[in-house]
């Protein structure tokens, strides 16, 4: 059996299963998605979906692990990437809102996960490390006088805040103001305006502001 | 019967249920909660719960109107105080600041609603003349060279991403970071750093920084 999952067809048929399942999670959350309807929009049959993945509980959690690890992965080559602690900031934000961009779902699963007891292991597995990550960039930033001395902590919630929550609105808040919100224009605009209120409220006027 | 309402003790029973539907709601969902939990909390009679809200749906609708009634006047206080619009704009953080540490049920319910299609008279009601009422402090104080020649409208996206984010993620992110998020001493913290970011964030540097 180890071996058919390596045959490419049936990754195809996993990868499938799982697009269906994070759009049908997203929409319905756990409770509202059928593994039948998942299994229908992945044109694959249940039984590989229980194949492959187990149970609905642990499909969900493919999902999320799925989405999870990318946005780990984009942040941690922002890490490596070469230049100071501003460089790598502004870094961090872009491939941030460039990884919301690219997972239109990933904002309403996690507004249903954070309901949920099951919350606490992306807390710990990624949210903390992520979290960890950004306050230890603002701290070096501070030390090398590229960044004011604000306190790191609460300059992680700020500039995770203004840049998730503008997706987790924009699809129901847009159509209330008239405007599409994710539209590429509306995207661009919104990146810009990320970045310059980052670098004005928290970089030295002294460094360089892109 | 109308006379009945206007009883001190009945006006008292209905302040009751409010209060426990708003927790109970925010912490299970409108299936997941039932009259009957709601009622023994509110140490009333499911009785009384149907004769003054009609039913559960009903309840929830009166829940998130009590509560954004309340938002919609403390802005409004806020719009007619004097004082030029960069006074005004810390006064409307400010405000919404308080009312998000008063009213800790507040990011869940909404959490809760924004994934329902009943989240669309909410966004004409409250969010759009809230958001259009800021934007238009905004383009005020750009004129009046209080503030950058920022985007209006995205500035709102990101001073509301920025406030609303952190009482969202308090409760499950703080004990995953070790700390109480909503502490006196953190609060506080929480309030000077949001402020200081939003003033070096849009301010022009002439402007008066308190």
């Amino acid at each position: 059996m180890p071996r058919l999952r390596k045959r490419p067809e049936h990754t195809e048929t996993a990868a499938r299963i799982l697009r269906a399942a994070e759009q049908l999670f997203a929409e319905r959350g756990l409770a509202g998605a059928s593994t039948q309807q998942i299994a229908t929009l992945a044109r694959a049959n249940k039984a590989m979906l229980y194949y492959y993945f187990g149970s609905k509980e642990r499909l969900l959690r493919a999902v999320l692990e799925n989405l999870l690890g990318e946005l780990h992965a984009s942040y941690q080559a922002a890490s490596r990437a070469p230049g100071g602690p501003a460089a790598r900031l502004l870094l961090f934000l872009s491939s941030y809102f460039d990884f919301l961009v690219g997972h239109p779902n990933y904002p309403r699963l996690m507004q249903r996960q954070v309901m949920h007891a099951e919350f606490d292991w992306i807390a710990r597995k990624y949210f903390v490390p992520f979290h960890r990550a950004i306050s230890l960039t603002i701290r070096q930033g501070i030390r090398a006088r590229e960044f004011r001395p604000v306190d790191p902590d609460h300059a992680v919630f700020t500039i995770l805040g203004m840049t998730i929550f503008y997706f987790a609105a924009a699809t129901k808040l847009g159509p209330a103001l008239g405007r599409n919100l994710l539209a590429p224009r509306a995207l661009e605009q919104r990146r810009r305006a990320l970045l310059d209120f980052l670098v004005h409220g928290l970089f030295l006027p002294k460094v360089t502001r892109p």
